[in-house]
Parts: C-alpha cells; structure tokens; sequence
C-alpha cells in the first residue's frame, strides 16, 4: 500500500491558507516528495512528518514555485542531523540548479546524488525497492517539465500446485513469493513465475502539474487509481489566460482523467485568483465525476483490490 | 510616525505557527523589509500587506532564514506587475547571491539596484526623505552580518521670533519648515535653521539578531525608542550553545538594552526547540523591564513625543 499526502494545492505563490503543491508519497518505510517549493517544509511539518527522513526529492520543472523551498528543506534535514545521502530527480539541469540555490546552503552532513531524467522511457527504482518504479515523462509547459507515474507492481497469487510441477523446494517458496531469484543446492536457477500464478493488479499513482492536455499524458495515467492533476482556473474566461501560460483548466484534467480511465482524480494547484475552487466542481464532474477539488493535507492510502 | 511590523519570530527555519523573523517598516508612504526568509512573503500576506510596494529589502546576511524567501518574493512582485526599481541592501556579497537565487526567478518586469554596505558608518537614505536614515552596523556572527538602525529626524519648532529677526518673508516659511533649502529671490540662501528652533528628539528603532553581545551593538542601539533583538535561547543551560553558534539568550539581549538605555525590547529569532517563550520572560524582565517576548505579527506605531 501507499501513502500520499497532497501537502499543498497552491500554484505561483504561497499563501497563508494555501501552500505550494507538492506531494509526499510513503511506501514501504521510504518517503518520496515530489517538488519543493516555498513553505513545503512548513505544510510537512503541519502534517506531523519530518523532512528528516525523505529519501528522493522528484521535481517537475525549475520554476520557483516547484523548488524554491530546496535549501531551507535541505538545511531543515542537515539541523536533523541526518547522514544519509539524498536522491534528487529532475529534467536536465538540476545539478547547476540546486548548487546555484546551495550558495545560501552550502554546508551539509549528507551528501546530495543527482538523477538527471535523459529521456522519455526511464524507470527509477530504489534500492530493494524493485516493486516500486518512478516513471518520469514528459508534459508541456514553457520551459522543461515532467510528470510522475508511481507504479507498484504485485506479483501472482502462490501457486502450490505449479510449485510442486516445477518441483521446488518449499524452503524456497518465501524468497520466491518475495520476488527473489534464487540459485538452488542442486545447481537450478529457480525464478519467481515458477511459484506464482499470473501477475495481479498493482497500484498507480500519478501526479501530473504544469502543463497543457497531451495525449502522452493521458497516455502515462492510463488507468491510475489516483490522478493529481493540476487545475490553475475554474472561471469559463480563464482558458485563453491558460493556454497562454501553458496550465489547465479544471474541465481540461476532467476531460483527461475520462479519456485515461483513472479511478479518481485530485484537483491541485490552483492560481491566486482562484479563492473556492469548489465553486466550479459540478460542471467539473458532469466531464469526469469522480473529480475531487484538493485542499491542503489531503491524504489517502492506496491499497491493493481483495 | 513609523510603522513596525514584526512579520516573524522563528530563527533556523519556518514553522506552522512561527514565521522567520523579518520587519516590515513603513514610513511616508515608503516600506522598507528588514530580510526576506521562506514563508515572508505569507507572513505579509498574512497581515494584510502586499509585497507590490516595497521600497527596500535589507539582509542583515547570507544565512538561508533570512534570505531564502527572496526569490519568490521577487517574482510574487513581479507577478503584481510591479515596474518600480527594487534596492536591495546587504552585507559584501550581495550581487553574487541574489544572482545566484534568481536562477529560479530570472526574468522580472522591475529593475533591482544593488548597495552593498561598504563600512561600518554609511547611512543609507532613500530619494525625497532625507529625515529617515538608515544605518547599518557590523554585529558579531559566524558570517559577515549587520544590524540596522533606522532614525527618523524630527526638526525643531518654527520660530516665529527668529523668522522675523533674520528677516525671512512668510511666504517661505512652511518650505523651510518642511528643511528645503531655498534661494530668495534677492539672491539670498535662506536654510531652515533660520526659521527653526532646535533639533527636537527624533524617533529611533533598531533591528539586531544572529550575534553575539558586543559593545557597538549597545552604542548604535543606544536610547532607541524600540528594540527589536534576537533572543535563541532562554533556557539557562543554552548558553554554550548560544556562545558556539554566535547567537544570545534572552538574558544577554536584556543586559544590552539595559546598558543601552532603550525604551523597550521585543524579543524575537526564537530557536525552534524554544517551545514557549514566555516562560522565560519574568526572569529576562528582571534584567530589562520592558522586554516582549514577540510573536509573529506584533505591531507598533513608533510616534513623536508630545
């Protein structure tokens, strides 16, 4: 199961009653944030977590809004006196970008590793962690940006009889259902589909910001169980505003979340004009119903069908 | 009249309900910002100010809390549509790090003016306000910092005697009151003190954290109408750690302001394992009567005697 925090919903600015969007995603003992923008350490520890313990911080693109709060968070954990190193994702240029912002954070007790996204088809996973797998790809904004898919896999039901067909030792069969490959006493090399049954449904999450409708994002979100999408405008008259500034309207996501077939979709986001974005959900949800206008501290856990 | 509002109280970094520490200061129309950390531009918001208007943002240094929050607030004031030059003030270095920190905020509608304090006794006056003097002077941190002291002139009262002893016709008078200099149109320099008494007692407010005690402190803070000092600690038991990190307890700001004769102190840039300030105000007003222990949005009108 996975744990998702929306720890703030705002777009451009932070506001005293609604902080930059961001998300914190928790899976299996790692936390993931994905983008950093000013206050993010505030609404973190507004939801009783510590930044002390994120292991990958993801961003979208390098406008302020998205990672602004970098040094502070990374000053925030150094205070925390942790010492284990830092993940961070991003399009290219993230290694200039964050030692540019580290001019006011320049001492650390942990060191900083730099995943710098090449292409359009990259998974990154996590130490031990192979079920989990970060998909970046690309949207389409004014400068560099991608969205995030969060996939975790889970494997078939244990299969006793094909176990016994295949005639394996049921001192490996745990190993087995946990994924492992194992190199057998007698010399076989004995892999996970010969205990296991078809491989079951998993989770997706996806979280989708900055950018204008593609296809490749509904593409990317295909069948997410939980769709965060940003939506800057609710108002009719806003859509040139977005199409100019390369964002979304509220019934733009609706319309993507109904083509990629997601189960739910959270609202975030929104501009500062925006003040009840509640007010445009009906005609929102007549496009996808099940739409939901995020505020800050919005959280679920994703968990697995049965 | 100057109008003071202590937009944060935190040191170290931002918390739910304690912003960094940073004054706003208006005087005549003009707004002055005494450093600038991440969550400052909510903490104006917050209080009902817009970031449009600022006239000046001073940094007392470099440190993350105090600066952090530059980058959005510039583009938040860019967003506003705000043309006017911004003068930004800071120790030496200041070009280089605010270049640095707009590689997230590069391109904005206003131009920035940069002054970095070259000495330890410049004054700093903005264009048409010559009465409303800025200056800073070098405290005692682990990086170069400064305090500032901001003095509002006030000029003695008219004399109606002397005006007419040295024969200055009326219809220059409430020019010379206001401390234009003026040349008559009988070729003489008619200057204000030809029309004023004496100099009257101005008003005087000073802004001092991330130090140590030190005698210029005292002198430059001296008779200050109000006080606004650091205070990390007020735990008996953290004055080891106040002396290693360059920083004051509560006790040691009250022993300044007593020597320094000040009419009040507001205490400020809390730690953050300073849960409850307050606690240890009886035995700081023991030391220096009248010390606050401020919170974040205290505000004050600093007003000329009578």
């Amino acid at each position: 199961m996975i744990d998702v925090c929306l720890l703030g919903t705002g777009g451009m600015m932070p506001m005293p009653n609604r902080y930059l969007t961001a998300l914190l995603v928790r899976y299996n003992g790692k936390s993931i944030l994905i983008d950093c923008g000013e206050g993010t350490q505030i609404a973190l520890r507004k939801g009783g977590w510590s930044p002390k313990p994120i292991d990958v911080i993801c961003f979208t693109h390098y406008h302020a809004d998205h990672i602004s709060g970098l040094p502070g968070m990374l000053l925030t954990m150094g205070n925390a006196e942790r010492t284990e190193p830092l993940l961070l994702v991003g399009p290219k240029g993230l290694e200039r970008v964050v030692k540019a912002l580290r001019t006011i954070a320049p001492e650390l007790p942990f060191e900083i590793e730099y995943h710098e996204i090449q292409g359009d088809d990259e998974e990154i996973t996590l130490p031990d962690m192979k079920e989990f797998r970060i998909k970046p790809f690309k949207v389409n904004h004014n400068i560099l940006c991608y969205g995030y898919s969060m996939h975790l896999d889970r494997v078939g039901k244990f299969d006793v009889e094909r176990a016994k067909a295949n005639n394996i030792e049921m001192k490996y069969w745990s190993r087995l259902q946990k994924g492992e490959i194992i190199e057998a006493e007698d010399g076989r090399t004995i892999t996970p589909d010969m205990v296991l049954g078809e491989q079951r449904k998993g989770l997706h999450l996806a979280y989708v910001t900055d950018t204008r409708p593609t296809d490749s994002i509904v593409e990317n979100v295909s069948g997410a169980d939980l769709f965060i999408c940003e939506g800057m405008y609710g108002e009719d008259d806003k859509i040139e505003k977005a199409v100019k500034n390369k964002h979304m309207t509220f019934y733009e996501a609706a319309e993507m979340a109904k083509r990629a077939g997601v189960e739910q979709m959270w609202l975030t986001h929104y501009s500062p004009s925006l003040v009840n974005p509640k007010e445009f959900l009906p005609k929102t949800q007549k496009i996808f119903k099940n739409t939901i206008a995020s505020k800050d501290g919005r959280t679920t856990t994703l968990k697995f069908e049965e």
